[in-house]
């Protein structure tokens, strides 16, 4: 549970109800709020694929919830398992794949345990690791999108407001809350996109290269480990991933 | 057929003459429509060769009509392919090549029967996803490149509008509605550009990032093929490129 | 000749034109004509070498003059040689270099015959194919200069309009025309950039990626004819650089 | 001690208060700070993950303590290590290892020392310059996030102000006023992106290039040393990574 | 010298000088040149390293000094050197290195020379080639960093005008004046961005690829050289550098 994300989003908004203070529901109008939320959505379809769409609300629930294992952990794992086959071969592994939460480590080993090409387990990692990242910054991809349509929908209402109100100026007191009202859609998509869209697609990029440099870890660690690499030498490449502050051996 | 392109550009479009309401005949002008529409056309014939521009028509009918094979049936149909192979040797795929819809995979298949080296194929297979990635982007492109020139357009044309209004104030009661025939064209342009040309040049991306996906899936599953590898490695190599909730292997 | 340039220029402006109407007169003011145009083309020689500015008219006449080979043609050109070579032996095309309009194909055909090493024409060929390219993107490098710069000077003119309109608002009736004057700086500098620059750059660029597929057909193609390929299996390469559409066998 | 940073933040603000004057207590508007201040610190916490976002007080530290050797100093360094390895031999250097300032150097020379492989030694420094550098850009990269979104709290801050001015505008004589308060956030905004987050990402970047830099002369000092390469020919080959008239040669 | 860069300077703020007139007293405003470039400069020295902002100087004064070999002129002397070579022997060149005037030539000949080994002295030189580039990078950067902070600074004064304009308009008559001083700061911001710093970023780049390419020349004609390659062969491959028309062989 990345609990950040909703202490962040509730502090921004907070923040901006406590700036309007008693004037709150002279902000909220319906029919600005539909263009803005309900004109970002139709852009979103012609702009991505149904699936995609469709997959958006998970997309932002892992804002929320992204789990990345600690590269500590990872690596002591890795010179753990690197122990057991030194001493007793790669097969000991067999019994201790099913215990791994990452998918991407049990993947890996399982092939080790199958026999497989040392290359080939490389090539099959090395292209999943990518293919991942692929699909990570696609969830990003389109939070940009929705953080950069919000804004224009959000323009485009102003001007549907301006050009309404220029056309029927002749009551001046209506003039301001006709600007008012012609704001707000300009509003809502600064809202939408500066505290939800923008910053979310921040987070899942951030989130992917945090995820990137652990599966890089432990395709590094497992290639040491069919070469039969001495754990500690694996070790010390292993902890070159992290911070040197992060750095902690097994071995001292 | 992607209904989606379809409903997105009617929801947008249908929000904004809601929140236009009985207005919308303001809304219509034709000489600003004119300099909208008119001159983007005209900048895009300057910023792209005739025959790009000739083909825009078939750009935009593809953000609606894209048709993209699904990763999971390409997936089992190499397989089964590869299982045939195996059996019965690379001839009697002679008898499939007719069917198989996809031309990069019947095109592949066809080179390996006619006994081409695997590296050639490979060589020509790469070549060629290039280059249908090319053109793919080169639509994504225009449809930009109109983004971008429809908004300055409008502010040509919303120029054009306040010089004209500015110098002739002498009576004050038609300053509002100049000045809201000025913004119209701003309007156009925002529209044009953020319900239909940018969404679109989004989808066309996505829809060729898919693409190459199979493609590379096809390319991978074909070189697996001529190498004679077992249709088990094959699977399990070519579901890599899957997110994990949409493999299914036909082997369990 | 590539008369769509002209054509969406003379559109483009005759369009803004007829939406001015009969107030041209009040649009074309000297001094800030004078401040736009001289002003960019000052900071263009601050921005570029002289040798480049020089350069800048033939530039410009690119956009309306650039002829590029079809791609179809070049191929059945390139097997057409390669039957020659197939049948003759390579220095049966000392007769026909000369007779090869395009200047790559005919020199990389002469290093063939002069006997140069194959992987010495690949190099240099591949060598002349990226300068040519990066010439290529200089020209459209400095449009788009011109096409950042142009509006920049307008927005100068503009605050100087302004400034100097602020300072003097004895008049109340001159407030209007001094800012439409004010403006006009802002309404060259949009035209110059939008129906002008950035568009001949956008034409250079495509025009310069549809040169280097011509090139890389050649290049592919006089690597295969040194090599001594099958005519056909040439051909199947080479048609694989062109839209499935356009691709026609010399060989059906 | 990075005093420049200092200074510069000094020099900035100082010129920005000078300018406004004896109007200093009228700039401070503190529900204004904190819609500026808190929402860009929310947004933050939604685009970052935790453990970064409680890392930006060091992040921000660094700026002003930056600590970069000299490349002059690490080549005389590396020249002579180098010197004693020819006499002595590669196991000399253990008494110096501990004198060594710089980690990456002392690290890769350790494994000198302990007689890892030439290809290991280099693979292990490179990798491990590689993920200095990422750290060192995820710095850079928050301090961008935060200059971007300060800027779009300003504006959401006085697109509030000024919904709230319009929608009261029954008081003429409180129309400036109000205004003016609504642009302060737009002030807050601009002042903490251009004068503090973006200048200071500018640092960060430009310290990271510098110490890639000593890094890539460190690593081929290393593979030269190991190789028992003449100082004189390492000491040329290191030169070259300075300017010119930065070049000292020990053998002068 | 590149005089076209202070001829290009004179010109746009010559055209700027006369669109303003005898008003050019009421656009000189100490205190807000103070802000804007006094802030710049604060800026400037957060942004980067202080030994970088010390060089500012020397990098501004290289966009009108630059001085680049013409390609032309480098190749005859290249292939007269290696007609030398042929004849003489390589260390024939000893008398001559010393009257080269270019630093990268006479460093790689001097490699061959001292009989250094071609990989290496490729290595050294590509590597020089590199960090010359780097520099000259630098020194774009900084200056678009200047072309960017000065428009900021700018628009921040601006702000404190309009802010404490709006604070005090009790006298109607004033509003313009304190307006048009508040837009100043912008003025400023706009001409040092637009006339000076961002073009001067341009011509850096510009004479760097210039430079770049020249170097790759000299590469190229060394590794030719030290290989013993024919004059004309030589020619042939340096000539394919330059542009057809420039194209002038010392052998026809």
């Amino acid at each position: 549970m990345d609990i950040a994300t909703l202490i962040g989003i509730v502090t921004a908004f907070g923040l901006v109800m406590f700036a309007i203070g008693s004037g709150i529901p002279s902000f909220i109008d319906p029919p600005s709020i539909l263009i803005v939320v309900g004109g970002t959505i139709g852009v979103i379809f012609v702009a991505y694929p149904l699936h995609t769409v469709i997959g958006l609300v998970g997309i932002i629930l892992k804002t929320f919830m992204y789990k990345v294992d600690s590269g500590q952990a990872v690596i002591t794992q890795l010179v753990e398992l690197s122990q057991v086959v030194r001493k007793d071969g790669i097969l000991a592994l067999e019994s201790r794949v099913g215990d791994i939460g990452n998918q991407f480590m049990s993947k890996g080993l399982q092939m080790a345990i199958d026999g497989q090409e040392p290359g080939d387990i490389e090539d099959i990692l090395y292209m999943e690791m990518d293919k991942i990242s692929d699909r990570h910054m696609k969830g990003a991809d389109i939070l940009t999108a929705l953080g950069t349509f919000a804004p224009s929908m959000g323009m485009i209402g102003t001007l549907v407001g301006l050009v309404l109100m220029l056309q029927n100026m002749s009551d001046p007191s209506s003039i301001g809350p006709s600007m008012s009202i012609a704001l707000l859609t300009t509003f809502y998509g600064a809202l939408m996109a500066n505290i939800i869209f923008l910053p979310m697609a921040g987070k899942l990029k951030a989130r992917s290269k945090e995820e990137i440099l652990i599966h890089e870890i432990i395709l590094t660690g497992i290639q040491s480990l069919v070469a039969g690499e001495n754990p500690r030498i694996m070790e010390q490449k292993l902890l070159g991933y992290l911070p040197p502050k992060e750095r902690k051996s097994a071995f001292d």
